[in-house]
């Protein structure tokens, strides 16, 4: 394949993680390093910006090692996101989103274009490689998965969850310890993100593996919600002690499958259509008051578990930097239409290589948590799940704090082209 | 004065914190170096476990500087806590309580008591000093303030703020970043706790001081809550930028004096007869959805604003410590009926000596925040404020992690003495 020369795009899509900046700096990394890309843009605000010609210039942006070690440390997405969808097809009018697109492309010699998002980010990297093929405008369109939901297939794991596992995983425990100092009783809800798949509720299993407290049940929307199984396990866990945990999926589902927020809720959805959902943990906390009677309390983790740098996984950054830079590299070698996704290899010591797969297999798609990771009774995770999840939240970050709190990096958007 | 030679007992009350236990290590600490003190008993769960002698002989139970610390980094109340007040005076079956209190003490030999805990807290104190005093059971009766909410009068500030201001500002300034990602007009609310006094929320302000975005409004329960105002400051906000930022106080009221939060929450109120409130943000989300119709999102900190050690001040934790020695100190001297306080040193650099003043004094009292902390408006903190603020947050702990998550203490409850 010989090499193409042009400049390159990257955007930032979806809901922000404590990762994806540091995915930023790996693609940013790469490309300095790639011969065939000059001008590296930053689209402001994702495929949103793009459409709007807002591009940021980023070569020069970063003086020095310490620059893109403060923008992987720095939680949300620097370069701003969104949550914008591109057409189903391109008939009619929505073939002007597309030529629109075309011609920017043109006008900025865009040849390498990189997307760091989820599910619904990967369906716009399928969308954009696919149209750019059909009227043969030669880029390579590459998706880097981010989500701290741990739900895009072909995938391992995606950047973005280890360090919101982590958060979820040492705040459970700090929360076992905070619940256990009175001797009355009481059951605390704690509600963790995560509309369609439990990976981020089960990573609050996680303090059993150190011998540390960890909730007493765990729903995962994995397993259907039911009231008389839940009232039965809360009487079985209230003979051990007086305080019962338990940790729940913001989207635990009754058998016929309407949501258990959704009693909390309005109808409201979010841009992608799904149900925006919240108080899951509200709903069960007055249905305890109601059937018990006793102190009960919701904890929603909410935006921290996205955004909480400080207590970000190592072993998420590190690889969030490398599958950045890989994404450059499998551009480089002609690929396009792909997304870079983990293979963790066989044997004791946990390690993973960065492959690439077909993004037409991906987008859309959600991996649920398999049912070998779950218990009989789906109240609780298995072994094999806390094997599975263990190494992603390993490694401490050592954030760089000015006046007690950690700084943060910021572009300087003034320069932004249009 | 002569020294009193006899048994200590040390116990934690109220609402746990990031800094409780490094101030019962103080205490421990404190006691094994003195030699008027003997045996060390830990109260599980305070006066209630006092009261049925579940007392955990404490000698021998932390095996050297490696246990001490752990202490120190473990939040919540290694030793359990209570929210039991003791009766108002003597008379009738409450003379009772005192007189099975004062056996408890003859049969333990007991001739020291330290009590770390809030305002509820520093009644008992009160309380058991006046009585032993009236009896005259030679006992010396020590307060040791401890709460996030900062409260208590007679002291610059209290052991486990500083922790939870340096959890509130970081969590503060990562929410910031991940709330502008987007382009759409929205509003977020973050619920900070302080029934009564806005020290805690005020802290939510100290990302400006780093040049790190901080929340738009600040509203403390020092100021009248008016929804005029309210909207009036929002719609100032959106001049600015599309995602609108706000901290808020669980505790603040309209002019009327009902609790904004009161109008999404029952009557129930607490064991001390306090209302319990919960929800301040969610009615306000609810009242901009309706006003305004834009996307809008209450955070609610919650409980890891009093028990994320992993981000704890390294100020407030050394301070805890020195305090819990100090009490022990005083005590030695011949002191009792007092709480042990810190006195801000005047001058350029941060410093502070510890005073003890008069429990009467102290008990039941609130601190609020005084007028010149806060704007002319009444929906943000001065520059006075923040200065206040700043030097308590300063420093940052290095939690031992094991599995990724941090490692805690823990007392082994099997040995407890009845």
């Amino acid at each position: 394949m010989a090499q193409l020369y042009g400049n390159a795009i990257i955007g930032q899509s979806g809901g922000p993680t404590a990762a994806i900046n540091a995915t930023l700096s790996g693609v940013i990394r790469g490309c300095l390093a790639c011969n065939g890309i000059d001008k590296i843009y930053g689209a402001v605000n994702g495929i949103e910006g793009v459409l709007e010609r807002r591009l940021l210039l980023l070569n020069g942006t970063l003086r020095g090692e310490d620059d893109f070690r403060l923008l992987e440390s720095t939680p949300a997405a620097a370069l701003g996101s969104c949550r914008r969808k591109l057409p189903a097809d391109t008939s009619g009018d929505n073939l002007m989103v597309y030529e629109n697109l075309l011609d920017i492309f043109r006008d900025f010699n865009i040849r390498y274009f990189f997307y760091i998002g989820g599910n619904d980010s990967m369906d716009t990297v399928a969308k954009l490689s696919a149209f750019m093929q059909e009227v043969g405008y030669d880029m390579r369109v590459i998706g880097v998965p981010k989500t701290i939901d741990n739900d895009l297939v072909g995938t391992d794991h995606t950047p973005g969850f280890g360090s919101a596992a982590k958060f979820v995983a040492a705040t459970m425990s700090e929360i076992m310890l905070d619940t256990a100092v009175y001797t009355v009783k009481a059951v605390t809800i704690v509600e963790i993100m995560g509309r369609g798949a439990g990976w981020l509720t089960a990573a609050a299993a996680l303090p059993a593996l150190s011998g540390e407290d960890a909730p007493d049940m765990v729903y995962l929307p994995e397993s259907v919600f039911d009231y008389d199984d839940f009232f039965r396990d809360l009487e079985k866990a209230f003979h051990k002690h007086p305080n019962v945990v338990v940790a729940v999926s913001e989207g635990i589902r009754f058998k016929d499958g309407t949501y258990v927020g959704e009693s909390g809720q309005s109808g409201a959805t979010d841009a992608f259509g799904h149900k925006y959902l919240s108080g899951t943990a509200k709903v069960l906390e007055n249905a305890i008051r109601e059937r018990i009677g006793c102190k009960v309390r919701a904890v929603e983790l909410n935006l921290p578990q996205r955004c909480a740098a400080h207590i970000a996984s190592k072993t998420d950054l590190d690889e969030a930097v490398r599958i950045g830079r890989a994404a450059v590299d499998y551009a480089a070698a002609g690929e396009t239409g792909k997304m870079v996704v983990f293979v963790r290899e066989e044997g004791e010591t946990y390690s993973v290589r960065i492959d690439c797969a077909d993004i037409g297999d991906i987008a859309n798609e959600v991996r649920s948590v398999p049912s070998e990771y779950i218990n009989e009774n789906g109240n609780g995770v298995t072994e094999a799940c806390l094997r599975y999840l263990a190494p992603l939240i390993l490694g401490e970050v050592s954030p760089v704090y000015e006046n007690g709190i950690p700084k943060h990096f910021r572009f300087e958007k003034q320069s932004i082209s249009q």
